[in-house]
């Protein structure tokens, strides 16, 4: 069997270029998505899988086989033979006249899914069969292109990819909620002869890649061991973490914005079936929101400025959950939101945080209490992303190590300072919760393929 | 600070258009990999990151700063103001006249890498520092282009790339080689209330999308807990993993030319000073080998005639290791060899292996004696890719299921076979070890940024 048949992707796009015509002889092969017959002609929503809408299949008690086609099952994969109608005037810009049509792969009555809606929470228990499900469908698909523009961003302006290690002996953030990997449970250092854990992030591992090839950055699945049942955290997701040398803060947030903005017009270009679909059945305004971004230029706010600005609103009769604002404080989703959607009304990068709130390895400001970390916030969310300028100062950078116990473990991170280093700084975005606000989906168990969360491994 | 200093590879670049120019004035940041000095006269190779060849920058004993500059050492990192003088009569084809350089980072008198051949064994120590070491400089840039070449060729075509999930409650090939994956060692089931572990494949999980989408692919990492200390066995790889739906054995090793050629030319084209110093310095005519594949249709073997011509070599003098052929034996590297190196003398797909010897998941031929399997075999190495069509009859694979006892945990995989199930196939190849094929580096610790192997997990 050569595989020559046409595919539903294909039609669309001789349609487009106006090289789709009557009588075009066609052969397909996919799923029934709905089949409804009056007694004299029938119609099936047919979907091959290869673009997100359906191709509108026409079949009347003339056409050969007819008693069969009107029984053709829902979710069944068939062939069919025909041939194309225009039909400019129709929902459908084009149908598609059974000559013969058969059934590949029948369905059995205890099929879970229907052709209605099904609840998101009935759909997580059915992971293997939900990319069926339109909401799903449309999901994955919107997933796959996102992953590729980011692939694309990077690779259009020479950053190399580092595929870092996901067994690692250390644990970056110094969070202490790494899953354990052993061979043996009872020997658990046996087989690396160390202690061995799942990945928290790839940024150590790539800055010195970074140090050698100047723009990089990873992209590949992480792991928290957190028993958050919370419908923004997973145990596993996919992280982007890219890491240039030469660079400061600045040069850091102007590249996150220009990533972000780039995958985002990518996916409103690239997907808007898909993007149509979630701005009317999940989150009505999902475009315009994601369109106000791209036309927004990122505001930068000191996290000093920002607390000033919270504890005046506060006494100013603002009711925040968490209502004692002080200088020093971790800033709360709540407390991210109102500088984005009321104070800056736009993307906002809030900038130089203390540093008893921030990782060990971000560069010390000239004050001596801040860091020159930063956090980018965006209405709806709060913070989508955070960055920061790397310590590149042996001695600084020791003493912070020092102070968390770390420094032997880590002992060649350290020593990236004095062998050539050179001011560098990153990012990290969750790719998850990226397409969560991509696509108005507000649980991550939705927006990936078999999601893995305390108390759930089914698949 | 904006980044709008000047990189190396955009000057190549401009060079190739030319649009580079004598006294075109030039800002670089980057790092010191030599630097000589005649007392009057002094040449630094320069490298930023951003290409692998070198850029010669010049400076003499008039140049601002000369005394420091003489100084500067190897692996330093550094700043560097100057203009451009072409020399198209030299080797090569631009120097940069240094007008003012600084040191960004220096380099202590421990920095274990020099300007000289290092063994492997040793930069395998300092994983966190080869990447500056030649070699490794071209390796790592040849992965990255690779794993790009890989999303390039399906997104062109449509695949659908799936992240599947690498904590997993099964094993999919059953080989029992699974890392453990556990918060708590001494309560191993209870963060996910199931067994978990590293994925070895992401076949199974990828199947479900193939049969919504048609089209899909992997691309990520798994695992083996093997105790193999070979050349060739990493704990930790990346796995290529396409499956299509609607198409046979035969379908699937026309992608799998298709794609073995696709990223061969990509790297080809897109790395010819990497690929050019392999060919000198790894493995001479690794390039002439590439270009045979490109320039070879693949060929077709039944496992049943190789297992006669192997027979019959032996028979006649042929001295294998093994010596002892007999229908249902597993093909040794050197059985492989002899085929596509002696018999083929190309690329060759041995098909229809005998069921006993192959996985579960493949579809039985109608001799039932053999699945339709195949194992792509090239000149040099033997199997580079191995892939079948998929058992689609429910209780055919049931039957192998019970035979393996995995058809409890496994029934969402064989239930596809009555929901809408069709023909589908697919293939797996190891990202690394096409590497190695690409580049004649000959370990697999070599062609990893931080490989994990038994005993070793020091990064």
């Amino acid at each position: 069997m050569e595989r020559t048949m046409d595919l539903c992707r294909e039609l669309f796009v001789k349609l487009r270029k106006n090289e789709l015509h009557d009588g075009d002889k066609v052969f397909l092969e996919g799923w029934v998505r709905g089949n409804r017959d009056n007694g004299s002609v029938g119609f099936i929503e047919f979907n091959d899988g290869t673009c997100f809408k359906n191709v509108q299949l026409v079949y009347t008690n003339e056409t050969t086989g007819y008693e069969a086609i009107s029984h053709f099952k829902y979710a069944a994969s068939i062939s069919v033979k025909g041939s194309i109608k225009l039909t400019p005037e129709n929902k459908q810009p084009f149908e598609i006249l059974v000559e013969e049509a058969a059934v590949l792969g029948d369905v059995s009555d205890d099929y879970p899914l229907q052709k209605k809606r099904h609840s998101f929470e009935f759909l997580r228990d059915i992971a293997y069969l939900r990319p069926r499900a339109n909401t799903f469908n449309a999901l994955y698909r919107v997933r796959n292109k996102l992953a590729f523009a980011i692939h694309l961003f990077f690779q259009e302006r020479g950053f190399m990819y580092v595929h870092t290690p996901i067994i690692t002996g250390n644990d970056a953030e110094g969070a202490g909620q790494c899953f354990k990997v052993v061979e043996d449970l009872k020997n658990p250092t046996e087989f690396f002869n160390a202690n061995s854990c799942l990945t928290v992030s790839g940024q150590l591992h790539v800055e010195p890649f970074a140090l050698a090839f100047r723009d990089t950055y990873t992209f590949g699945p992480t792991f928290r061991a957190e028993h958050s049942n919370t419908s923004r955290h997973a145990s596993e997701f996919w992280m982007i973490e890219p890491e240039i040398a030469f660079a400061d803060l600045e040069d850091d947030m102007n590249l996150m914005e220009e990533f972000l903005k780039f995958i985002i017009n990518y996916v409103l270009t690239n997907c808007p079936d898909e993007m149509n679909f979630f701005n009317t059945m999940i989150e009505k305004g999902v475009i315009d929101k994601m369109n106000a971004i791209l036309n927004s230029s990122f505001k930068r706010m000191t996290y000093t400025e920002a607390i000033e600005i919270l504890d005046k609103a506060a006494k100013n009769g603002k009711k925040f959950e968490y209502n004692n604002i002080f200088w020093g404080m971790d800033l709360q989703s709540e407390h991210e939101r109102y500088i984005t959607e009321e104070v800056v009304k736009g993307p906002v990068f809030l900038i130089n945080y203390p540093k008893e709130i921030k990782s060990f390895y971000m560069k010390l400001n000239s004050d001596n209490k801040t860091v020159a970390a930063c956090d980018l916030l965006v209405p709806g969310v709060g913070e989508i992303c955070g960055g920061s300028q790397r310590e590149d100062n042996y001695d600084l950078l020791k003493t912070r190590m020092d102070e968390q116990g770390n420094t032997e473990i880590l002992e060649w991170y350290l020593n990236l300072r004095k062998y050539g280093g050179c001011i560098h700084s990153g990012f990290g975005l969750g790719f998850d919760r990226l397409l969560m606000y991509l696509t108005g989906l507000s649980n991550i168990r939705d927006v990936q393929p078999y999601p893995r969360t305390p108390g759930s491994l089914k698949y």
